[in-house]
């Protein structure tokens, strides 16, 4: 099963907030709900986000009320702001909205809005297909750089199938190199606040008979410097033209032990979340969240923060191109200097 | 009301594994029950727990049926392998109970067993005494490191009158310094898996009325890369001869942060966790801890992590002398090259 997916006129979403405790899969028929989902967390992932934005707008079309191609055209550019707005670090969630309305803008003369909303819905199906294919390249890929034998791996948050639409990008990785045959042990940093580390890549794991212990993401510095780990890979949710890469919060301190250890770091990432108008790191705008997921931890049934404690929730950082050793992507690894090689795999 | 104290006969301790939801204080009788409350982190912190031990050789000497000095010293033997062998890392336990057990076996051939026992229990009261006047001191030292102004300060676990006696190490120089009318703001690790800064820091920052806000560990990195701290202070529980310092894990994934921004690094160690005879970090024994400290977590009534999930739980890390601007000392600060320094400060 995919993590999102259209059937019978609705949008169907993995609830990702619940899992591992429960598996339930929610149904969308408004876009603004599949916004509200989005900042909610019901999705997350660049990739996944993407795909839920582009089936959000294609509800939009639906529930529009308008019969000319024009008109329609107008209720599209509202919901795709309203979908834009979700959530700001990860681009794919602009680049897919963007990629349905310049169709849909490019076609509305000769088309009635009959046919755009059909044409909408057939781009989304064919971006969340897309997906797939391309998180496929990018394992094999990112595959190759993974020796068989003893081999550790640390990776943060959650980059699986539950972070795109199927297979998945950095943890995509990890399961083609399973698959291969390849000896595998896995460090999964718990990755605070949110806990998609001990959450969801945990229960991926699990599924996928791929040995791994969690740690605090404290411990990652630990196990580098004791020489336990062979390699990291880490998703992204925006990398800059000049290879700085944001991705959720931690991933700068997990890059700056791997650095200072001599282990390679490795952000896989789709070439869709890669954005040649930003000139470096510091542009991408980070999303601060709600203090209540720092706050709301609870252990044996009590809180833990004092109840008028206050919190700040910073959701991505931003790790500068010199602790990236390579960019895996879809179209190969790209490798320093940066600016010329990431141009490179985008244009392929 | 201080962390650890002596009171009709027994030994009194704050149970920190409450706070800040409960606070209580447990009695204890027997030196088994005290080594078993350290190794449970009833009370933690490398000076508290060192006064612990103490008080807990002292009850070893009035459980001691012996009516002789040389069979008493022998129960005294025992217990105090006991006691040390509760928690490895933090040195003041070994370090308190060896100068109890040395005062002990220096005058046992002209004393009684009754007055040996009087004996270890005036040095264990001394010794907590010190514990205070030490921490006041140190914090003058480490509080003149701090400007006035926005300073922001970056914690790490809890170091402050629950990790001692009273006062604290890095906490008593950011009281000390907000006492002295200095300006700060202090940004809390929370601290996992074991979350001492979500839950002791914050309780404590509420009680001082200094301002703070609780950050994962993750977020340390974004805000110093932001240039948002001017001084990070944290504990030991255990320094080297050349200056790596053993620290709550996570401590050295936050010194590489800071220094990769040039933030300056303070370690604040009394000089009884001074290791002198270890030449580098390497050496000192790292604890690893029961996994359930980081699979427990729960959310909202919620277990976090898959029910089958494995995790690894290391409670220490050490950060190499090249991260530390200066180790905080009563005896003044230490600077580069550590070798020299540290052993001057440790002789006064």
């Amino acid at each position: 099963m995919r993590t999102v997916f259209w059937e019978k006129n609705e949008l169907k979403m993995i609830d990702q907030r619940i899992l591992p405790g429960r598996f339930e899969v929610l149904s969308y028929r408004g876009h603004k709900e599949v916004a509200h989902a989005i900042t909610d967390m019901v999705v997350r992932g660049a990739p996944a986000i993407g795909a839920a934005a582009a089936f959000g707008l294609a509800l939009a079309g639906y529930e529009s009320a308008s019969s000319s191609s024009s008109s329609l055209l107008a209720d599209l550019q509202a919901a795709s702001a309203t979908l834009k707005a979700a959530r700001p670090t990860a681009v794919n969630l602009a680049w897919a909205v963007d990629r349905l309305m310049e169709i849909a803008s490019a076609s509305s003369a000769e088309r009635s809005a009959d046919e755009i909303r059909q044409l909408i819905l057939d781009e989304a199906q064919k971006l969340a297909d897309e997906d797939v294919e391309i998180n496929k390249r990018m394992a094999e890929h990112g595959a190759a750089l993974i020796n068989d034998g003893d081999t550790i791996i640390l990776t943060i948050c959650n980059t699986g199938a539950l972070a795109t639409v199927d297979w998945g990008t950095a943890l995509g990785v990890i399961r083609t190199a399973h698959e291969q045959g390849k000896k595998i042990h896995v460090f999964v940093d718990e990755t605070r606040p949110r806990l998609q580390g001990a959450r969801l890549t945990a229960w991926e794991l699990e599924q996928y008979g791929i040995p791994y212990e969690i740690i605090s993401d404290n411990t990652a510095g630990y196990f580098l410097k004791a020489g336990k780990v062979q390699k990291c890979f880490v998703g992204s949710d925006r990398t800059a033209a000049n290879g700085d890469v944001a991705n959720k919060i931690g991933t700068y301190m997990l890059a700056l032990a791997a650095f200072d250890n001599g282990v390679p770091f490795y952000p896989v990432v789709p070439t869709s979340t890669i954005d040649l108008s930003l000139a470096h790191g510091d542009l991408i705008p980070i999303e601060e969240r709600n203090p209540q997921e720092v706050l709301g931890l609870e252990f044996e049934g009590q809180r833990v923060a004092p109840q008028n404690a206050k919190a700040r929730n910073i959701a991505f950082d931003v790790t500068p191109n010199r602790l990236v050793t390579g960019i895996v992507t879809e179209n190969g690894v790209a490798y320093p200097p940066f600016e010329a090689s990431l141009r490179k795999v985008v244009k392929e």
